[in-house]
């Protein structure tokens, strides 16, 4: 009666020394470490993204020194019987769980000349905040005066791609690429060998040459990084090899819409319970070329959201053309004026929003030549109160976040 | 104990003959209409955007041939005793209502050659959908299936530029247009004398040549098209003129985020109540550049979004650098494509995308190069059920929207 | 294309002279004044439930004089075309409204010789408050520190009984009176002419004698007094009678659970939009000896609520087997006694737990001898916090409800 | 960094066996068994209320025999440092999971003649369902056509009783049995040796005679069954005894409002995450003497709720006075009859109203002599469609939920 664990991980060993073997590359050759059943409700667990590289501490210096090639550490791939090209496999999500023990997780800023974030022009430095678990809720010393029940979902899950779907993924972020090559941070990262892992040397050796890197989603979803996957969410994922092989990591305790400093969300290692179902022929059935999702019944209710908007005109002034992800950046950026004027440095406030359960939403995508996308900040989660008043805002001694120590930071 | 309406309407009238005069344009020098004291309960009737170019019918020649100079008609501006410069004027949308004996909207997608819209490549034609109102509820002959209480909010409302603000607009947005000035759609909308209206044709001809066109959200709030900003939100806006000068109209019955068929919300006239609080200073007190929100507490509860992915890359296979409008624009068209297989047209689905209370968020806006955007349809608002299932979808028959009469539609 | 109104009221007209003719007893022989086709949607105008006898002032002599023999003025009955004996009605309730300039309502307290209610011997005077209309707002100026959401909805809706069901009624009701035919307040209401009016003096006279009274709900539903019945909800009505009959009335513009002063809801005139269907035979193929509902989509989203506990051990300290009237009673003692610590006198915290949106539940039924309720206040209605704090509560001054001029009230 | 487990279970040992001793009484003279600190996150251990009697299997004939004389074994007492009589304990729950590799939970009606329910009279027989748990979600064999998220929580917390209090509670409710005091089942149950356990043979010899048994809730709290306890909760406590003496158990993993069938949540051996605050002097300051408690964030969102309503008059037809309980049994029996018409037996159905997350209200408790109580079904937890339609629900193949083996059982 008990359930079955498929995946098991080990938090005091390196990513290579796991008990299942775990991988960072997508690519269809990497083999399946275990079958399951439709139906079948089982357990995986997954080592934190990096593969441990970052510590319980008061020193981002680990988050400044980071080997991002190493990135996503995955659990998988796993068989579904039965599943085959052109199904759609849905997963539900049946819950998610820190590992007992182990109550912590962490959020970074990058520094902006390795791996960098959303904000890094304002925020070039290296930056760290320690997050503690007290049962659904988490707190953290770096961050005071905020609490918050997490909703704790995978960053990271999709099937394997095909050989082909793999090669077009190569070639047109490698076309990218060659628009600006020389570009810090990069405009995309193309395969490699360096810090590839896949189960072991002799597969990450053959297929590391043209295996994708994770970092971004793409078609079979991957790192969709959407925060409400949380408990109980369905996903109808594409397959496109037989057995799907299903992979999935860089599991958060929680995480704001857009996860905009990057390493922004709260990552930790943690352990899913899922179950899956094969709807045959149903990406030609339902016309799906990405994932569809239906969230679960348990997201927290944070309803009074503080919500600050922004338009597609730059720091600079100058205007732009319906530019979502300007709009976007904006409304991030008078959001952290606005905590900051509460007692909080720029570094808190930026990693506050890639943590925080904030909702990014696109408001306005028509009226030219301004999108307008909002930025909401639950009040509930906050010691005191955000809300404009008459007099202003009370300052509160906030402290700062975790940096390089022996280095003086910027505010 | 009667509240007072501070503007009246008369949708029996054209745009130039309102009651109380109506405005299409932004520019200090527009002389208020009333005053009102903080704290006053008030009224605000507005007109329809378009000043009543629209009718209920099943002809969308209308919407093909609409005059898209003379948008959006406004109610105000109003004089708020003691905003000045600086100040952050509290707006609470104490609630909105159509008007009695009026009860129906419309949704149009506008032709490429006059308005365009978001999707404007796949579906160039004009279209249109009427709204039939009970109650809380809309539903439409032109988009069977599917029935749902309207998240009902002004799309635009804001206070007044400054003539240095007005100035910075006029210059940012002509820069943009100078980089291709004969696209169509235009990149911008310049200031024009043609088809402006600020109350009397006096004001009209001495302001018409710099008062700014009201289509895009800016600074100051305006056309910012937040679905949430319903009965009970509040909003704070910054006050760049004596007397605050607030202005609103763009009344929504309900909207999709995006609103993306740019005509994509459930088009009205109304009755706004409102009530305001001055907070001092607040722009400094608060490094407030861009209004602030707070959304209302009766948001229809629905909470079953089947949501669709959508990452930064076009329908080409081309691949672009974080662009979350491409990412929106992938996921909605992930959202018709799964409405067309229970039977919608495509442009039935994108009429809907704009006007039901869908949610579109950024779900990753860091993960190079990919941005992954997401938009959620409320299974609870249609008569079937949405979610994919083995076999496949039921296909219904729905019909088709209102289309240009005598003009054979495309699919 | 306007919406019909079946049924109009003058609130400046005593109810024996309203446009349509009212009602304020349950008897089969009442005609109809209108007939609706099920799908039809129309409005139906209520006068309040005492046809005016409460004014808007600051004495509550008007509610310790009140005739309550005459309540509850209704409007209907209401033909609904094919409904017959044995079928459910179901009646969507698309929308409620209060009467444009008439945005005003009561909350009273009945003096414990004249009505009383359920904690009538700690607080046996009458008391009133009055409450202003801020669009979906009510607040009150005898009881300040607290505004919210109305949950609007009528009070009182039903089908006519058949002459069966009615005999039914009025034998049960007279067994339990005869039991202690002199309490004061009365067990039960039996029939009376006194106050009694059916559209006219002649129906009134024919039907006096054995027309049921208002008050307490029934199997046809009538006074459920249910808040969650509110804008968008259905309520699937046992039909009794040809045409069904349906009246309704004593509409609230915000009630507790349990509506515990009597007149603790938010009473006023009002406008409701509705809608009808008939689910044939119904009542047999559902097992329906009652009504059953769906709640609206619209419900304001208050969920802290501070929750007060009651056992089914009275003030006394008497113990009662698993009597949940006596714990809910016990609860909002409690939370009374909360409330009182902030501020307010014993008679505003009971006008507030009649009016404002206050959960009531049965937590446990069978724990013997002890039943469990509660009572939740959500926090997000008050200006204040009333969570329990290290160092107790801050008193506000938050002076008086309205009392009987001239007389000396207690606390 | 590892949070302290302070009470430590095995749930294949007996009740008497625990790694920390357990006890089904309360009394002040109970020992310890652990020290926490107010401010200290910590870990309860507890196994099922009933100590491991009944088992996961298809024969309800461990709930027809079950020994309640045991019930309920608690985790505790747990002393609070500082906390001193007067005080209010604030606990929070942190969280609650079921035990790793324990994944299932029971429900039972117990026989009529050992136990009893809320609805003996028509369900007079032992039953059972077993409920696995899938991730967030219970579904169960015994009861097919449903699955929903659980609510989790402990049934029963409180803070032991002062010597005065628990001589208070065993007063009145002798004095209540005295009244018919062969009644079955019995209107309340004296302290008895028979059952008794606390800790070891020691302390239950000394204090069996006067120790209070577990069933009823109380002033300190207790066995309140308030299902909205679940993660994140908050509850207020008063305080009787130096150290506050805190215990708990009868973990649920959902449970309907009012436990109807007594054994009616998901009963179940479980993990509470716990920290405490103290307000001194609480009682006195906020006038407290039941707990006050505030629910989590992170509640199931299920809203729409099929309501069905009962009155004061009884399945006989008498009329009883203002009685919720009699409203409340009258609207389950309602509820039950409506799900019997899609297949469920009466005993699954009982069983279900019990155990899922069903909302009960009371509507209105002064419109005499009729209170109204009504009990609400999540929609979103059948595979079915329960709402009324024409031509009458579908009947589906729901098979019976466990009897006693051998037996016949009946409908």
């Amino acid at each position: 009666m008990t359930i079955r664990t498929v995946c098991k991980v080990d938090i005091s060993k390196p990513a290579s020394e796991q008990p299942t073997p775990v991988h960072n590359r997508w690519h269809p050759n990497i083999n399946s470490v275990a079958t399951v059943l439709p139906g079948e409700l089982f357990k995986v667990e997954c080592i934190d993204w990096t593969g441990g590289q970052i510590s319980n501490n008061d020193d981002a210096s680990d988050i400044a020194n980071v080997d991002l090639s190493q990135v996503h550490y995955l659990s998988g791939p796993i068989h579904v019987s039965g599943a085959e090209p052109g199904d759609l496999l849905c997963v539900e999500i049946s819950d998610v769980q820190p590992i007992p023990g182990n109550e912590w997780g962490f959020t970074g800023i990058f520094a902006r000349n390795n791996g960098g974030g959303f904000l890094d022009e304002h925020y070039p430095e290296a930056a760290k905040a320690i997050w503690d678990f007290e049962g659904i809720f988490a707190k953290s010393r770096h961050i005071p005066g905020v609490r918050f029940a997490g909703l704790i979902h995978p960053g990271l899950m999709g099937c394997a791609p095909s050989q082909e779907l793999l090669e077009t993924w190569n070639k047109r972020e490698a076309e990218l690429i060659s628009t600006d090559p020389n570009r810090i941070p990069a405009l995309a990262n193309p395969p490699t060998l360096k810090g590839a892992w896949m189960h072991n040397a002799s597969c990450t050796h053959s297929h590391g040459h043209d295996a994708a890197r994770t970092v971004p989603p793409r078609e079979h979803g991957g790192n969709c990084d959407i925060k409400n996957l949380s408990r109980g969410s369905k996903v109808y994922f594409p397959v496109y090899v037989t057995g799907a092989k299903l992979s999935m990591g860089d599991i958060h305790f929680s995480q704001g819409d857009g996860e905009i400093s990057f390493c922004g969300a709260i990552e930790m290692a943690g352990i899913l319970t899922l179950k899956t179902e094969i709807i045959k022929n149903g990406m030609a059935l339902y016309g799906a070329k990405n994932p569809i999702y239906l969230p679960g019944p348990v997201e927290p209710r944070y309803n009074r959201l503080l919500t600050f908007q922004g338009i597609s005109v730059d720091e600079a002034g100058k205007q732009f053309f319906l530019d979502a992800t300007i709009s976007y950046r904006m409304a991030c950026l008078n959001a952290i004026e606005h905590l900051k004027k509460f007692g909080y440095t720029g570094y808190q406030a930026y990693l506050l929003l890639g943590a925080a359960p904030v909702e990014g939403k696109l408001a306005g995508i028509v009226d030219v030549p301004n999108a307008c996308a909002t930025i909401g900040l639950p009040l509930e989660i906050f010691d005191f109160d955000l809300t404009p008043v008459s007099g202003g805002p009370i300052v509160h001694n906030l402290g700062d976040c975790a940096r390089v120590v022996g280095k003086k930071p910027s505010k």
